[in-house]
């Protein structure tokens, strides 16, 4: 379900409110929370052409669960949608396929083509509540890279140098440090950047990762004789816990499927700066409303009643706004009305099995005395695990994400246990 | 024509008169003139099997006038079959019909399906004077290269590192000089290396310059589980020069379609020191015999007489013992029993034309004191040419081969004349 509320607060009478001639063509809107443009006068001049341009956006068949991180990207192809722009939505399927050459990532395995093929329907299932399908061509590079053949790899490797592609920062790291590059790497960079060429796409976004092989598309596309296209790259959002990207294997991620009330949970369970960032990069609010909440914060409004309003901007976004209320009430109900506090401790434990039985895990974080003891609280109904009462007390508490453990009426921590 | 009494006594007597094991599969002719072998231990492993190894050795489809400098390989790989090894004639068509992706290298252009065929022709009628067809298959790499497609180039490329690949000397060198590199240059050697994979070969010989990309080969076949080839490289063999490389475009060549005439000419035109590096390169002889020339050499023989040998054993093997023959009658009758000196100087001269008229190329050579003087002596017949007496001043002499002048009875010059 899209939200038409949000794209008309941002997009139409956005452009409606446009003061100067970029703006009537959603400039500052399409700017924002980039990290870098390049080249943005190029981008100025393609916008002002007033028709539609074709903005390409590469996503992994790998990992066909969308979660709030890969929103960052998509929120901006929206906004270039609402200005009528055309998403090229692509589907890196065909490095996919390969897998690791070399033989030394296994966790890399190569799809198959089912495999893809059924990832690339939870793709679209997934996008579809945030773009206009209208507008988005979804794309899978394997139909044209498989027919480059080896002919066609030669000679687009033809047009690249070994010591341009050893400015990438992690090759030059690594070959500085005598750590072993496969050829086949530099061969990525290349197809991605033929993915641009190939589509003729004006714009490309990606993240901050993902700048040099932007830029390669862009001198490829040189090559060919195209208008280079522009390159807008994004910051990578943090997870849950603040500090690492967020990512599925982390564990602390939100998954734009996830039930509104596990959304609820996992949003109110992070931090307050944090809750800033994502405000920036996920929400829909005009940069000006968010300004006024900072400021409220800072007159002394509850940080949990902010943190409240971009849970439910984001279930309602991802659901519905109807669902997203309930799971607020529902939320503030577990909590019995008790006020969280502010200064909840992050505990990280490790594990060697995959889980950890609540009652070890309560005594092993401190906040029971003994295992006897916490036993007891959990029976006695005294342990919620993200708002939610827990009695059982062979529950196991899984590795990866962070939870909301409460002991009694005071005993509050943020755990989060990792693999040993 | 082959030369079936050179294989005679070098193949199947060289055989029987094998004084050891090693010698009864004809260790030393195979080893015989061979800059280095890798590994020499795996080879003498793999003749003593005593059953019929697959000899790899790769040619370039672009040149298909076979001249003595690639009739170095063909002369082993003749080797090879008299001891009833299988050769396989790889024409390396599939990178021949790239050209260069770069675009930076015009006299590179990519070759047609019907010229590769056309070349492959020649090519056959002219490796057939030397190795025998029955034992010899003639391969063309694009019939699998072009299989392996986008995919399978990249895993290809999945085996090799960018760190040993910048270990070929001319990539480090130009790495370190900051000249480019195009990644596609690091394909070839791969591809080159996949030929041997596909083939299963056993050994692969080729010109010291190709010693790197054998020994890629050797890699990946251990990459693919087969037991790797052994690599042996030869010489590059010195045109008529003495100092480049014999090849077509420096014209300082021997082609082995010239007529009877021609190769006498180009191969008394040779210095001595030359000779003897052509008699082990080149001739059928037996080392001893080869030695004992030498000492007779040392002993006042003159130089000249053991030339005609050289050039008799040559022509023989491309045409005929007749017409080698009638080839030196015929020299010696245009020299008029003249002696030749043995200290003819050597001149070069340059020419923005492709050629230059006689008279002038005499002057300018100091043969004559001036253009009048050689119009006068050219038209009274004391002007030889390769020994043959040219009596039209207008007479171009081309850009390219080394030509023997005489001047009336005692003035010579071998003159070469060079683009300027």
């Amino acid at each position: 379900m899209r939200n038409n509320q949000g794209r008309d607060a941002e997009g139409l009478e956005g452009a409606k409110r446009g003061e100067n001639a970029a703006n009537a063509f959603g400039w500052d809107e399409i700017k924002r929370g980039a990290e870098e443009i390049l080249v943005e006068k190029e981008l100025l001049e393609k916008l002002s052409l007033n028709k539609p341009l074709r903005i390409k956006a590469g996503f992994d068949p790998s990992a066909p669960d969308i979660h709030l991180g890969h929103t960052v990207l998509l929120n901006k192809l929206r906004q270039f949608q609402l200005h009528n722009h055309v998403i090229l939505f692509l589907i890196g399927d065909f490095t996919g396929m390969i897998g690791d050459p070399t033989g030394k990532n296994i966790t890399r395995p190569a799809l198959s083509v089912e495999e893809v093929k059924k990832n690339a329907e939870t793709y679209q299932e997934q996008v579809f509540k945030i773009l206009d399908p209208t507008k988005t061509e979804i794309l899978f590079n394997s139909s044209w890279l498989s027919e480059l053949g080896t002919k066609g790899m030669i000679e687009l490797a033809g047009k690249y140098t070994v010591a341009r592609m050893l400015e990438r920062e992690d090759f030059s790291t690594r070959f500085k440090n005598n750590q072993s590059i496969a050829i086949h790497e530099f061969l990525y960079p290349l197809l991605q950047g033929f993915d641009s060429v190939h589509l003729r796409s004006d714009v490309e976004i990606g993240g901050t990762d993902q700048k040099f092989n932007l830029l390669v598309g862009r001198e490829l596309q040189k090559h060919y004789g195209q208008k280079p296209q522009v390159v807008m790259t994004f910051p990578l959002l943090e997870g849950l816990d603040g500090v690492n990207k967020m990512s599925k294997s982390l564990g602390n991620y939100v998954g734009i499927s996830d039930s509104p009330k596990d959304m609820f949970g996992k949003l109110m369970s992070i931090s307050d700066e944090l809750m800033w960032r994502y405000f920036e990069l996920l929400s829909f609010k005009p940069t000006a409303e968010i300004a006024g909440l900072k400021e409220s914060a800072k007159k002394g409004m509850n940080p949990r009643d902010i943190k409240y309003l971009l849970a439910e901007e984001l279930i309602t976004r991802f659901h519905s706004q109807k669902e997203a209320l309930m799971a607020k009430e529902a939320f503030i109900a577990q909590f019995q009305r008790h006020e969280l506090p502010t200064d909840i401790p992050v505990v990280a434990l490790s594990s060697p099995a995959p889980g950890m039985a609540l009652s070890k895990l309560l005594k092993q974080a401190g906040l029971t005395p003994s295992s006897s003891e916490a036993i007891r609280l959990i029976k006695a109904g005294a342990v919620l695990v993200d708002g939610e009462r827990v009695e059982d007390i062979q529950r196991l508490i899984e590795i990866g994400p962070t939870h909301l453990i409460q002991v009694g009426k005071r005993r509050f921590a943020r755990i989060k246990l990792e693999k040993s």
